[in-house]
């Protein structure tokens, strides 16, 4: 029985680990951890855990923490999660880390986005990326693991493949991305305000957002290339689920069907990605681990759909499968 | 020209009160308040009227407020309501009051279920309840209009003409009543973040809603009974609308056909309330200053469905409706 | 392994069924069968299920049918289903009857609400209502189980204890319910057409809903008293989930706390059944088998608002509680 | 008093139409045509015109209408339409033609892209683009306006002006569109079943949709630059608006402000076309007539975002403006 520790469990991502792991045979939750000192059970805060989890909120001691968990789900936010990471690892805990600060390959590339200094900027470039169908040689030894973003996740699991192969241009790329509101997390904001985004669709981050140099830098280790994303995200009236419509040049000669069939037979033996004819829906991956893709040709122009659930494959599912790479389970347990 | 000012106009009521005042060919607005210091531009705020209103939020200032206004709509939270009210009152401004203030028969009730002292005592009791509908007579020459509660009025606009011509028992009265999330106002709240009511119906409230007094004291007023509304509102993920399913049980021999073409012949020449053969649903009135109501029978119970869109009928546009019985104009004018 | 065939699997309660059945260790499932002769891939129609289950569907044929399951799972509409029941039962496979064709007491009730010759009378009153938290020893035993109504279930497991107790009035007993759009099946009809019941609420079956002898009929198996429940459903722009809000009236002297505490020493044991303090909403328990309850007070009126998602404790969720009971495994084997 | 009448108005455009020419002052509805014969009332048909509008629907005789209306709003579909606006033409009748059969330069293109022989191939590419902000000096004197595609409308309103000036390469052209369910018509279908399209978002007609070859041509009107738009919808679970997101090139040395400033000045005066700052929503324009327009730029690209409501800027409320410039009334009459 692996005993597992969430750090910083009262947002959406962590309500959702807590549900896949509560399906684990080889799992024991121990340790719940939140910044409140009045410790409230679990349950009333995620009221849909009821009776299905008998901890209360506690707030994080290294000492005591340790001493319950032989693996960290971290889910605080950037820089607050490498000054706990780095803590978590010396003391010999495996660690998947949810925040953006071990994804990118470089501490300045980090510092200029985030516009913080890095806590442990000597492991940055050295942990593995968790998309296991594109780093599972590097995940299943790892002591720590950088979960993939979410966007990043729906653009890289088509892109990284036809990147590494050649067949299509390193420029234009761009990505227009469409997704549910538990992506912005859970603290109340007048942008989601229930009546603000409801009945509307709103692009945000345009120009701005972190995701892109983390789509660049992970492309640009399959192709050499120096990629500058355009990444867009729409805010969509729906509670969970990214579409990515990415439009890209194929090289001279390359067909969208050629295209499709390097992405299937890339994905054949994936549990996980399917490659579809039909442009796939968020509705078709809503509550599972799956990334369902399509290739599509437009006047020239690649048209590739990419969908899957923000919660689950875009954050908590993917935890728990490089969870599963880690700790020699089957990569599929709890997430089918 | 009526010069019309609106007193805390940062919510939804305001802005929709706003859109109807600006199709309204006789009023001018003139001032819109606010608390905050720095005095946005009310486009900046409510981006949805962006080159709609030139104005600036302003702080209230009685003596400058009353120097630029002929009727003004209050709509601040209740008690601090009435403190105004009384003051623009007594500057001889005609006020439209959204707040239940001045709703309730008498002081004692108003604070115990409101728990505060009411500022402005000596007014209660006296100010007619704007549903012009029921009370037009006391609404035209009234300087002061209590405009009613979203919920009161889904329940009050079907049930007063029945009690008052004593169609159905006293008790129980049983109003079930689903509501979309702009009643909850524009503050932001975990209870109203996106995700949280998305997906979900939630009751709340439940046994202690401040409308249950308010709908007890004005069908009283045509009964003469004691009632004890049972009142249960639910939360709904949808934008705008209340639909009120009221459970109540005829005399004996009364039908529910009965009460329809009771309620067909109190509302024959109403614009705004519509006695429908089946039951309406809230898009039938979204976005309108209609009040759809059916009368049905399940097993000798009566069935009423009543719908209207909250921030109209329920809120602004009942305020507009009063606006122009006091002022002398057509009763519909920006209303259809 | 049990091999399991669904009967009438194009709708949503069977792909429902699917998902649940393809995380069961000692499932198989081996016949999908539909109408449509051309026998598509299931992935073809459910989309989500791409590379979930690689099975076609076929028409019923009996004899071949019953060669290769051990239990069958029946979507049939009612009247349709008790046809192929009956052969099926003669056959020697167990079923779980989703119809209504077998949760009444008798015939008569049947024909009469339904409008149509009952195809199976005889085993009609003698079939056990498939809510195991009610009648778990006659499930047991079973070759035949009729899986209940999602209105039903939500009204039944709180109504069952308190009246089989004594401890409420068998009149009024209203339940007004609040149910997503998948509740309406997956035929397109104008009525779900999205434009239409998107920010809506629509009171359907207004005193005309077949779901009220059904409560009806099963609440008397346990108090004795002849009921006729005034139920009003309401569609709700969300995928799923029904709240039921229920109004009756105590007893003299019988608390809401007293009601309440009855129901958590009733189903203090049960997996399924969760008595909250507060009302629960249907995001507490959408994707779950779970049932929640509450029981507050407005005026001595009880209010017991009661949530599930109606295709999984409403149906598909039932049905496998159902079956891993008549086959002898843990009650929540891939339930929870 | 203009005498209007309406062919084919069982449709979303239809009853907006009716709601913003129930406003207007100089028209009164005389005709409403559908296929049914039987003629029922408007009210039954659109519930929300219950006591707006004392017309019954009828089929379409030509005579008997042109007796009885000045100008039709055609709102069949495609094919359909050409066949009896060329009869209403030749009658003297004035019509706005919401369909796609005026829209296109040359007949070889709408047969191509519609796949169906033009029915009066001759008026082809001699009738105005209804876009009044772009055509307006055109569409005064007409007797037959072609009333834009909405995807069309949101694309063109912010590219025209930019072409023109020549300030944006011809090449990457990209649109990719959000749009609300009820731009997909009120006839049921599985894909705007409620269930399958809420929670859901969806492209389609990736690579084919008929609205490219539109926007091409229109553009192709200001820049003389063939273009070959690449367009993407995709299906929002929301009734209403239209968010496109524009992803081009400017020439070199221009920046978005530059584009930004251009669009400003460009539509300074229009009353209907708003430049905004930050990226609109659909919800800024939900309800009304306005486009609403942002340029930013992303990493060299231009990141174009542009929102209208699909049925009344991209529909019916561009229909009136078009109907105000032909018989001389204040473009905004009913439209504010």
């Amino acid at each position: 029985m692996i005993r597992v520790g969430i750090v910083g469990a009262t947002g959406y991502t962590a309500v959702e680990l807590i549900k896949i792991l509560l399906r684990h045979p080889n799992v024991t939750i121990t340790q719940v951890t939140s910044r409140d000192p009045d410790g409230p059970a679990v349950a009333d805060v995620h009221t849909s855990l009821r009776e299905r989890l008998d901890l209360n909120f506690c707030q994080l001691d290294i000492d005591a923490f340790v001493s319950q968990v032989d693996c960290a789900f971290c889910c605080l936010p950037h820089a607050a999660s490498a000054k706990i990471v780095s803590q978590l690892l010396e003391k010999g805990i495996k660690v998947v880390d949810f925040s953006a600060d071990y994804r990118l390959n470089d501490v300045a590339t980090f510092e200029q986005w985030y516009n913080v200094e890095h806590p442990d900027g000597q492991r940055v470039g050295n942990v593995p990326y968790g998309i296991p169908e594109l780093f599972r040689d590097q995940i299943e030894p790892a002591s720590l693991v950088a979960n993939p973003g979410c966007f990043p996740s729906s653009a890289l699991i088509p892109l990284a493949p036809l990147m590494q192969q050649g067949l299509i241009e390193p420029a234009p790329i761009i990505v227009d991305s469409k997704t549910g509101v538990s992506g912005a997390g859970r603290k109340p904001n007048l942008k989601f305000h229930y009546p603000e985004c409801n009945e509307s669709v709103m692009a945000y981050g345009v120009g701005t957002h972190r995701h892109m140099p983390e789509i660049d830098q992970i492309i640009a280790r399959f192709s050499g290339d120096t990629i500058s994303t355009v990444f867009t995200p729409h805010l969509i009236p729906m509670d969970r689920g990214i579409l990515s419509t990415i439009y890209v040049r194929p090289l001279a000669g390359v067909t969208a069907a050629k295209l499709q069939s390097t992405l299937a037979a890339f994905y054949a033996s994936e549990p996980f990605v399917r490659v579809t004819e039909t442009a796939p829906t968020t509705k078709d991956v809503s509550n599972t681990n799956f990334c369902d893709v399509s290739v599509q040709d437009c006047r020239g122009m690649i048209v590739i759909v990419s969908a899957l659930d923000n919660l689950i494959k875009g954050a908590s599912g993917a935890a728990v499968q490089n969870f599963n790479l880690m700790f020699g389970f089957d990569e599929t347990t709890s997430l089918l």
